[in-house]
């Protein structure tokens, strides 16, 4: 098993979510979105995010090409008790290592299930690729594993947040990468633009955005600055509210 | 230039969700779900989806890897006219094409700027890669675009929406895939996951899926089951109902 969590700079991750029902449009994903916010509080990058049918060629081969690129990879889905629940084969597969009942998480199910309960569906749960850690969580009792780089979770949003919890303290954290929202309402992007590109290059630090949404108002845009120097920030989200407030000043 | 929507079989599609705000947990992106939906509606499998950062090799690399694969790619964001806005190169670079301001895109944006208002930073939007088709938009006037079997929208929602209006006609529709949805309720996944692994393996031509959430009542179960072949799926639904009723009825 692989050491996760050592190496230079800050921490890196991708998501990777396993599911036919968010490939064919029944299932709104919010996973990701969760995973990010988690990740970007305890300053690792989200970098990457996929999402693959419930086919273990398709899991193999993203698991394989994140798994080498990244500090941490998250996958949800896949872990209950149905036959298209595949995960934890596809994780084996990938890492080459044998998978077989695990006696930890029989245990752990047993916390939920009555020995009557516990048919052969149900310790599907437990199976879990040699050499993972297990990961607890509260609401269901069938656990998540951790192996090598890889967090394993389920797709069901209250499980996998559970899951985030146990796992999220031993996480590489880093310096949180802030970040500022500078609103320029309905001053339009086209007429921000050139004048924000020469903050964007002067401030190499920081990353800046702009985000139109339309609005019952119509649209509307926001500056979104980000970075881990805060000093940089702060002088970069000045620099942009003075653009702003020199374009309000233009307008006739 | 190649043709697209050619081929035998179905036709497939992945989705290439461009933008930091996703990753950075700033933004739910809903796009992917809308375009899964549309491309269900018209029978197109959508098999994958990725979010890749505001990175020119990062699309590049996602592109040519999801291009290669599928009938049709959709990207979505970095079109506008900000620094940040580099889809259209990224996409010029991976197929390998010149990039330039369009006479036709530039037309476009004339029915929405005055020449005074159509600046640099807006006649960005304007560069198009060379051989590509452009796909209009009745929101914001500013066009996507259409190269090989990659179609390149807009990030924001309503403006995409009107860009998959344009070009859905024109993809290569097919047989719907049917879906019927099988409540189960408060049946527990674990009591009908061996009998349900048994109906999957009789109907190989219908997808099968258990999908249990979390309500105010406790955890509720779904069984979707989904088949372009009408007969096969009322069959194997009609199991699947029995199989619940059988259980419903074992109850103490």
């Amino acid at each position: 098993m692989e050491e996760p969590g050592t190496g230079e700079g800050p921490a890196t991750a991708a998501v990777l979510v396993i599911g036919d029902e968010i490939l064919s449009g029944r299932t709104q994903d919010t996973n990701t979105r969760y995973i990010a916010d988690y990740l970007a509080e305890i300053g690792v990058d989200l970098r990457e995010a996929r999402v693959v049918p419930d086919v273990e060629d398709e899991i193999v081969a993203a698991l394989n090409a994140l798994r080498a690129r990244y500090t941490y990879v998250f996958t949800t889905g896949g872990i209950g008790p149905t036959h298209d629940d595949i995960t934890a084969d596809a994780v084996a597969r990938a890492f080459g290592v044998a998978i077989g009942e695990d006696p930890r998480a029989i245990a752990m199910l047993r916390e939920r299930f009555t020995e009557e309960e516990l048919n052969p569906a149900r310790r599907r749960m437990a199976r879990i690729p040699e050499g993972a850690e297990l990961v607890r969580n509260g609401a269901s009792k069938a656990p998540g594993f951790w192996i090598g780089n890889v967090i394993v979770m389920a797709g069901v949003p209250v499980i996998m947040q559970s899951m985030m919890d146990t796992v999220g303290p031993q996480l590489r954290s880093g310096a949180r990468v802030l970040a500022e929202t500078v609103e320029a309402g309905a001053i339009p992007e086209g007429g921000y633009a050139m004048k924000l590109e020469e903050i964007a290059k002067a401030y190499p630090g920081v990353s800046i955005g702009s985000y139109p949404h339309f609005s019952a108002d119509g649209v509307r845009n926001q500056i979104v600055l980000r970075s881990r120097d805060a000093d940089g920030l702060a002088a970069a989200a000045k620099d942009v509210r003075g653009l702003l407030s020199d374009l309000v000043k233009q307008a006739p």
